[in-house]
């Protein structure tokens, strides 16, 4: 109990500082920030108002998926482990939001890490009268948005790339150690990552495209979720004597529930991403991401059914995730026949990784590394083969987020180990997470076999 | 084993030419449509930019409607075939979209099914860039939408009329033949049938009035449901020495997800049938829908209250179908008291046909064919009572509608009956279809009675 | 059961007159209302019809929260009285907009009570052409929205309360006087109580604030649900000899659904109280109320960690509501920073009270009183605290609604108690109110305790 008490002591700290400090510098970060948006451009109160609804609109759908991930996640591994998992997925955006307004945002926008770190993060905007110019509520700040709406917009991907950690490393990761491990990789690996392109940073000045974040938000987690699990080693009995055992998960209606849900959000990520209501572009957008979510379904249920046998209903799932994730870096700029054909391929690709990865002994309970990283990289570099970006910078791209991404995941999970451990009891483990570390069960009640 | 091979290669084959032969004639496809969409109408692209806006809203509440019917019929069928109904929910909205795109769209609007079926059908139009007109992206098209917004919007609702067939013939039919059945009413039937009214068709000049679908999409549906159970029989143990058993169904909580799932997508399934966001339209509407829905629940509550002696929940579940089904037709066109009254209709209406249809021995597990053909008739008429429409206009389409709907189903449920086989071995249907044609479980980990 | 038949022959007399009797002076009500709105305000049709836009997606925002509220009840109850509690939630919500459209809305605004009983209520107003004046559907109503958009998106808000009830009261209740008792606190007394404040009262013009209804809401809510738990008194074996006996939940992941869902609906609560799409105003609601339900997940998780040694996911999910909670009030008017502080004591507080209402006795199974009654008195006073509004203004609003809302709801309960009856009987709390009150498991097949 002692080490609960220290580690969450440090814990609180780091969420008051997190609070406190950063409205030290407030008045001048806000002065630099509007500075920026001098000059009124050229579009009506109505336009901005409609754009503005649209991208709050979006934020609330990008906000959705959260719940989406949670119950996949929860749907596909063992019922013992529930409450953990819930319990994480919940922490995340909370986290993930507070950490994205205090170094995030202004990390990756415009990406100067003093000012982010130093100048008061979002946090320096102290709300109405107490700091914000009026620029920032008017298309003067940008003709699609708020200043606010940017910040939340933003604030929900965010979150996104922690909670794929989460499924990778889940049913044998220690709480505390994760949530450490997660937020520092959201506030500030991804941002700063993200600066590169979405921040105007060197790869934007090269030609790269990821008009959603394929790479930026899927791979980046993806890479994380990678990294967990090779730090990690796989859970008990999922790979003896040579053998793969396969380990169920304990509720299908909720990752079918999860997997509807992230497609809903989808809807926001992808069409959020065109950063106004363009009807065509917003539409357009819609209708490619629609397209390979299914083609994705499709591309996996043919493939499991010839490879399995039988159609598994996880894959299948997992196919239309892969889609979208295809998708996700050519959604407004591929044509849309092609559309289809980036998610078949994804479906497809997402079937064989998954089995790839598990022969290779990397135990991805979710499948989280085969759906995002894989998935992200082909999307990514779908981009270069059928529009009009070059094949060759996208490769580049692919490279130069994972030569980061992946080292540094990694040293974020080897520093916890090697400090706090990050792997919970061989005991707990058998056990169950949920009363291991949380003292309750998920299904009071019910009667649930002791092996599972 | 080989069967399943030659099956799916089938299936392979057609949805790779689904894919693939339409690009043929796309040219002069896009341009045909294009043509018809040559004078630009007396709208500012601000409201255009709304309307689109709230088009595309609409279309992601139709899509959430898909998972709303997945809870539901999990929620009131037996554990042991979770898997299966979820994994048919799932590959019916894939195929649904991708057969709209390749025929079902174009067959529906104009209705020309030599174009639909040689020239191109939606993936005509190649992308940006690629063969779409910039009319298709402007109000050129509609001042409602974009040309993307149309189809995405309608696509959502094609699903709709196979996913309504899937609840009435689940837990005993074969999910290749059903698969098979249902991509062809959705592909073929639902948008030809469509094509008479909303296609600018027959009906519509004979002043038939369907606002959003009791008969176009709920019926349709229904009578496919109806053909469904006829050729199917009922399910093993629920009829037995002329003694009607209940077989319950094993998640209350996931059945009332998906009503309240299904009710927030009839928002948009109703309130984007405005095709504009007109803002007395819209609201109107919303109004009408939400307090069809509600009188629906109470109408319901009373009548099971009354004959069942205790308040039954899905009946209840059901009775605010009944009254969104109901409302359908007359949404925009009926007084709001009115609409009151014929959702209240409506919910006494579903419990009776429960009854009755069981007493019939037409085995619906989940009360479909009373949702959506007893009621979508029941709103049908009602527009000829509470508005200007004339009955027997309204009545003629109904009938229309089942002299062409329902022979069809039959048809296809029959040729695939004979043909492939359409309902699982006895020893399959006991032990549940989720091991029999899946080889997994819904809820590994419980503890689940054998019999059920 | 010749006390069912006498019973709720009653709720179908109060059923039919709700929806008969309105009728009658329709056409004098439906004059004076649109009389107020006489001249057309300087809009756009294109502004008002976003405003009108927004207004209604927020509309089914709040709707979706009705889901939320049930599944968060069900999962943080029993299994044995799960069909009830889904029940219970989807009968509210009818019931509420049913009761709202006859006579709350025009109790609540303008707040005529001899209007709104006698001059036909919403539904004086029947449809178009059948009475309702053009000005109804167009910015000569109100700039922000038509009058259907007004009833609905208010409609949604007011079976809030009833709902919130709802939770404190669960497992020990009868249906028909809990339906009874939610029924009249809707119709009547959240309308007469909202009109001293949003229908333009006596506390508004002291200067009262409450945004989007930590008191109005939130607090009569909370007041009855506290009268409810006190006349109910606990349920069995919760307190035995002096030793509080833990009651848990039942399934988590449907908490965990639905505070996620409750969240996803807050963006409509309180986006659109702005009442209008006003980008400035609505995006700083996002934001300030995203970050106080992030922040009250963090107050409740560390607290939680800290007196309980392990981190409590019920608690962490209840901290999310209570930051939600206690920003509402204030949610347009604090500072960002502050926003966060908000949510960061509503999330320290949820748990302290908890735990201290649990020694007080007080059986609440879900912490409804903890999280909307002392929640919302903290949203309330923290607006007289962190703008400019006075603390005292603020106090007196807090005292006033209670003051009333408790006794109210108290005699309400204690007439129900002395007249019905309110408590279901020892053997069928022991045995379950699914069984009891419904006939029907929720679970159908799963091995569950009997003991649960």
């Amino acid at each position: 109990m002692r080490t609960n008490w220290k580690l969450f002591g440090v814990l609180g700290v780091l969420a008051l500082g997190m609070i406190i400090a950063p409205g030290a510098f407030a008045q001048e970060e806000a002065a630099a920030a509007v500075e920026v948006a001098e000059a009124a451009p050229e579009i009506s109160l109505e336009m901005f108002t409609i754009n503005n609804t649209w991208m709050l609109v979006a934020t609330f759908l990008v906000f959705i998926m959260h719940l989406g991930f949670a119950c996949l996640e929860v749907g596909l591994t063992r019922a013992k482990n529930t409450v953990n998992i819930l319990f994480k997925n919940t922490a995340i955006i909370a986290i993930g939001i507070l950490t994205y307004a205090a170094v995030g945002f202004n990390l990756m926008y415009p990406g100067d890490f003093s000012v982010a770190m130093f100048g008061g993060g979002f946090f320096g905007f102290a709300g109405p009268g107490v700091g914000t110019d009026a620029a920032g509520l008017t298309a003067a700040y940008n003709p699609g948005y708020t200043y606010w709406t940017d910040f939340i917009f933003q604030a929900m991907f965010a979150a996104t790339a922690a909670t794929i950690i989460s499924g990778a490393v889940a049913e044998r990761i220690k709480l505390l150690p994760f949530l450490i491990v997660t937020s520092l990789y959201v506030a500030f690996i991804y941002p700063w990552l993200g600066s590169w392109q979405w921040g105007g940073g060197w790869l934007s000045e090269k030609g790269f495209y990821d008009f959603a974040g394929s790479t930026l938000v899927h791979s980046v987690g993806g890479w994380g979720a990678l990294a967990g699990v090779i730090v990690l080693g796989p859970r008990i009995g999922k790979y003896v004597n040579g053998k793969i055992n396969a380990i169920s998960g304990h509720s299908m209606p909720l990752a079918t529930i999860g997997v509807f849900l992230l497609w809903l959000g989808w809807f926001g990520f992808n069409g959020g991403s065109v950063l106004s209501a363009d009807p065509g572009a917003v539409s357009f957008v819609f209708v490619t991401t629609t397209l390979a979510a299914a083609a994705g379904v499709i591309g996996a249920m043919v493939s499991t059914w010839i490879v399995q046998k039988k159609p598994d209903l996880s894959m299948v799932l997992n196919g239309s995730l892969a889609g979208l994730v295809g998708i996700t870096a050519g959604a407004d700029s591929v044509a849309v026949i092609d559309s289809v054909l980036i998610g078949l391929i994804a479906g497809v690709l997402v079937v064989a990784s998954v089995i790839l990865i598990d022969k290779a002994k990397l135990d991805d309970p979710v499948g989280a590394i085969s759906v995002h990283l894989v998935c992200g990289i082909w999307g990514t570099l779908a981009v270069g083969i059928f529009s009009e970006n070059s094949f060759v910078t996208q490769l580049i791209g692919v490279v130069a987020y994972g030569a980061i991404a992946f080292p540094a995941a990694l040293i974020l999970f080897l520093a916890v180990k090697a400090t706090l451990g990050i792997r919970v009891s061989e005991k707990e483990e058998i056990g169950g997470l949920d009363v291991g570390e949380h003292g309750m069960e998920a299904y009071s009640g019910f009667q649930i076999f002791t092996s599972q």
